[in-house]
């Protein structure tokens, strides 16, 4: 043969050769027991936690969105300071074209007839003046209400202030009706139609499931325990939900979230893919710690008089803005998260053998036997005497 | 020796002998076949799938992202029911700023000189009469149009209904056109201008790509096969990508999702971040287990009269609300993902010899002699004689 | 015995009988040295890698959010196109809710009184002619202000240009000014509130955090260095952190991102959970590959006359939008990721007696002694040898 040829052959030896531990099988059956019971947890761990209740083979991922809501309703007014007024959607809902967070007017301050001129500023501590002295041309103080034009005229007639260009007159936003103005709102109701997508799985949903027909749609009313699949809610159930009171809410204003759960299992054998409502308060209540408690906006209406001039009616809003949050994860078999979630598992099998090596060893009567037959410890003897048996010893 | 000593050199020996399995050689080449098999199947499979198709090696991170977009293009409506009007992106785009989403009018029911007073509700089962004695003062029923002032007047020369207090001339929502008001809407082109990070990798990118110059795009429009880069759409081609035809989506409105898939691979060996864009509609148009089926709210243009009258123009807005919807998963090599992988495969590997002893006791000539080589029955008589043969036997 | 009861004591033998591997005990110091070296290798990667940086063995959850946001200051403007003005939040902040997104316009062209009537086509290479016959009627040029009518007009003195139906007079753009309207922006302060959800941990927090009380609040501005955790910050110190001039946004527009950072770490020995901000330019600054740079949009003010027309007063609104970005991951201590690294780290540790069995068998002096020990070769004369031997052996 060939020095080729051997060499090839040792490598094919080395390659095909299938190197395989001796092992020592011990009939003892307190050290079985141990060692199945131990492999029992193990997999009983696997399959129950990680598998049915933790479902690690799945793969996630997260939802995507879309919402589009509609109030409907109307209210009317009649209070001292206005003249009775009829509000319908477009008056009180803001922005008007129903995206995923709108705003329902509840209350408010309104300052009609606004126009670019001078006035005296609200009585306060750095507004009040005696003689023009106290005031600065062209002064812009960041609590103040505009430009000082040096001037100290009569507020009223015990008051003097610094007048102001501005739109005047001036919001006089502390006189805010002590009962909120649209307590009709609380009637009102909203359909939330809500369609979502798991992009990695493909998967299309809408609120709007298939059993509903539009019968039902047109006369039902979303409750917890017996509704809890009709996407029109009541704004007071909403907020009542959220552990508020509706015109509490409703007199400073707030932000109430309505929760849209998509957490879905798309596994074939699950099948179940609903919407899940929870309703909760995103701003902070308590007034301690807190700027600007409650939740309002400025906008107003321009409007040109006859003449030409502009004219605005300033709106300080109160209200409830409703912000639709939809969140949700799918989970759906996938071989890597399987293999990898096996593979850690395996890994504590691995373990088994140690603990059983360990109690056979420590706590059977026969350790000592165990311990011969099992382990063998090269001493020096072993050494000095297998030297001298040669070569052959490997392959006895 | 002192105990202690004792003790140490114990320990020492404890913790720095080195215990290693006993293995035989087996040299049967079916056996070594089967071995070097199962174990390329394993090495394949985590190479291949988990690695190459999974990117299982991968971090990932959640995109985050800005959009803004600017409709172009006008349109001249003259239709018997209204006056000659010229519209821009000013009257048709609301809201105006150009957000992630924004919304197209396309037909419209418009209700001018609107004003607080009262007249006849809309006839329908539960608003005709025949005298007051029909009407309840005051009442304010959700399906209605405003709040009843008791009388029954004349609707028409034929039918009486019960007044209201609302704004009056009320809507007439039944008498939309059959043909869209503002058809020549699909050829309006809208600019997305879309940028994302993902912050874990500190990587921004924008949909307007580096090779892209100004001149390009002044001319360009998206199309998947010829242009797929441009951030240019013309609205008809959204809608027809999206499975629509743009006439029927225009007369009762919908929502149309523009879906930019930014999923990234950012290893440098893979180096391509490019958005993807495809388009969904996103509200059910099947009339069928459906409330008001596309799209449509109601806002009002406020006016006051030459007298200081509070006057507004109701428009029932029908149109195409336009969601950019922003997603993606960018994916970077990870030690620790890498490792939990490797580590899952790693048990496999641990599973092999289980595979191939089980072969080999099973499946070839020699497995008695393989079995008698292998394995060692610790059995009775073996107790017995190992007994005899005292303390000597573990270092021979 | 039966066979049965046969069958029945080989199983339980099967299932009960505990095999466990022969092992060597070597007592080299090297050997042990490299053993325990590898060990000690491994588990300082998964404790001070795994588990200390990355903390893999968390679980994750992502953040959902709810932003309000409320703008704060007025303005007055003097200049030479326009009549004196005074600009408060209800006049420069679009859109007024204050959402998670809001603009402040900064710099504007106003085109006020535009009726629906015809007007001269703003002079360039299409629109000029020099009889009718250069003009189409009813040809509406995407590049054009409007519907031709097919006359040609006097534009001015020197110029005549197409006549077109349209919103008149038509908007004037390249006369932006040089110097931003409302450079005075750059002092109006924000309000941000953000409330986070962490849903998988039920874990809610306020960017107002627990320890600020309101008399701080009220005289506070942000600040990284000095008033790193107050929610009120100046326009100009947003947009100079994003490493740009404030004018120079102003007069174009732009984009910029307030980036509300919430990582977290839930576990109670960490305990620390506060929202970090960031700021960047989201759109692209550089003119080169770029329509449009900067931000702006159209909108519109719709007026009636005494005579019942309709005009409006169109502005192009150019300014700041700044989007409220919300991102974050929480993790939290979980069993199942837990497991899985602890599992992977495990295989690894069944790597380490491969390590040091090539080197006890390549780099030590004795490694033929070792070998021989370790190592039974089943050579063809053992087989035949072992033959002979019978099947007494197996219980030798």
């Amino acid at each position: 043969m060939s020095r080729t040829a051997d060499w090839c052959q040792d490598s094919l030896h080395y390659v095909f050769d299938y190197e395989t531990p001796k092992t020592l099988v011990i009939p003892h059956f307190g050290v079985g027991c141990v060692f199945r019971l131990t492999q029992l947890l193990v997999v009983l761990y696997v399959v129950g936690y990680v598998c049915v209740v933790q479902k690690a083979y799945q793969e996630t991922d997260s939802v995507i969105s879309s919402v589009t809501t509609k109030v409907k309703g109307f209210a009317f007014t009649n209070t001292s300071d206005m003249d009775p007024l009829f509000w319908d959607v477009a008056d009180y809902v803001i922005p008007p074209q129903g995206d995923h967070s709108f705003f329902v007017l509840t209350n408010m301050v309104m300052t009609s007839k606004q126009m670019q001129t001078r006035c005296p500023e609200l009585p306060g501590p750095s507004t009040t003046c005696v003689d023009d002295c106290d005031c600065t041309v062209g002064l812009s103080d960041p609590r103040g209400s505009g430009i000082q034009t040096g001037l100290c005229v009569n507020y009223s007639s015990t008051v003097q202030t610094c007048e102001v260009l501005s739109w005047c007159p001036l919001e006089i936003d502390t006189k805010l009706p002590e009962r909120a103005l649209l307590a009709a709102a609380e009637n009102f109701t909203v359909l939330i139609k809500n369609s979502i997508t798991y992009p990695k799985f493909k998967f299309h949903r809408r609120n709007i499931l298939p059993h509903i027909n539009s019968s039902y749609l047109k006369r039902c009313e979303f409750s917890h325990s017996t509704d809890p699949d009709c996407p029109i809610f009541r704004l007071k159930h909403i907020v009542s939900e959220a552990g508020e009171d509706f015109q509490d809410v409703a007199l400073k204003g707030g932000v109430i979230g309505i929760i849209i759960d998509w957490s879905c299992d798309l596994d074939f054998w699950a099948g179940k893919c609903y919407p899940k409502y929870s309703f909760h308060r995103l701003d902070d209540k308590h007034p301690v710690r807190n700027v600007a408690p409650g939740y309002n906006f400025r906008f107003a209406k321009y409007y040109k008089t006859p003449d030409g001039e502009d004219t605005r009616t300033l709106i300080k809003a109160y209200g409830i803005r409703f912000d639709v949050i939809v969140f949700g994860t799918a989970g759906k078999f996938g071989i890597v998260p399987t293999i990898v979630n096996l593979g850690a598992a395996l890994s504590f099998l691995s373990l088994v053998p140690m603990v059983c090596d360990w109690f056979m060893l420590t706590c059977t009567k026969k350790r000592d036997l165990y311990s011969r037959h099992k382990i063998t410890h090269l001493s020096d003897d072993a050494e000095a005497e297998s030297m001298s048996m040669g070569t052959t010893y490997g392959t006895q």
